[in-house]
């Protein structure tokens, strides 16, 4: 039987940073928590980013997950979003690395076609099947869903890596 | 006489983050420590962005400044390059603001401005100018003379400001 692992998987964004922890053994998958860190629109950036920082930190103390994993940000939006959303996605990587876990990353259209089995799945169907496949999963908003779609993503590949890993 | 304050100039980069900490007190400027973060290339993405932060806050448990400023970041290479710069920047901007430090920014062309006299100065002319400014100053390389820069024009702005209240 193998043993179980938490995972953290993380939507990061300066205004809604969705997060979702799991468990996973094997190939069966438990929710364990879900949401979203909400920094002030109001405050300056350093203050909105140190806001994203203690939020997510206060989830992992809580949740104490063992592996973390971050969508790879699809930015088409320019240069100066590009910039912002970098901002937010260093904190999202910092966080979980300072505590000393290991972090994926997985792009946008890999962590669809995981969950939902198509790369160019709404925002709707992730939703949608992580709910099918956590029928226990309590969590509020698509932010919270893609977070909880990224950590599922990791489960499959980790699962497949250590298979690969034993057949060699 | 007014009161001395000690402030750290922060110059993001994820290969090289340049750190400078000047005593301001009235127009007089003094030069405490300057350096360089150098997180390493072969690393992942989020250890580097560990390195960077944990690098930057063993500067600032040793120096204790009381305010922080950080060169707003010019990106003309694109949205790859944003986006890697924008992570870094994020942990530049988020490690004075988690330890409630006031955080500065200032255009780069503003910060040139107030230390050579033109925002086109060249990089040797900055570090020219600060070694001028303060002729202790005792610091290799062209990323700790602009973070020294970026120290110095937040000095003087956070005087004049200080001014303009008085006058209020």
């Amino acid at each position: 039987m193998s043993l179980s692992t938490r995972i953290i998987g993380i939507d990061p964004g300066l205004r809604r940073c969705g997060w979702g922890v799991i468990e996973s053994q094997g190939s069966r998958l438990t929710f364990v928590g879900a949401g979203t860190v909400t920094p002030p629109v109001d405050g300056s950036l350093a203050e909105r980013l140190a806001v994203l920082f203690s939020g997510l930190g206060a989830v992992m103390d809580r949740y104490v997950p063992a592996e973390a994993a971050v969508e790879e940000t699809f930015v088409n939006a320019g240069v100066r979003s590009a910039l912002i959303l970098g901002q937010a996605r260093g904190v999202a990587l910092l966080t979980p690395a300072a505590r000393g876990l290991p972090v994926a990353e997985y792009a946008a259209n890999l962590v669809k076609k995981s969950v939902v089995g198509t790369g160019h799945a709404a925002k709707g169907q992730v939703e949608l099947m992580v709910r099918t496949l956590m029928p226990t999963a309590d969590f509020k908003g698509p932010d919270a869903a893609d977070a909880l779609a990224i950590a599922i993503c990791h489960a499959h590949h980790r699962v497949a890596n250590q298979r690969l890993r034993a057949m060699a």
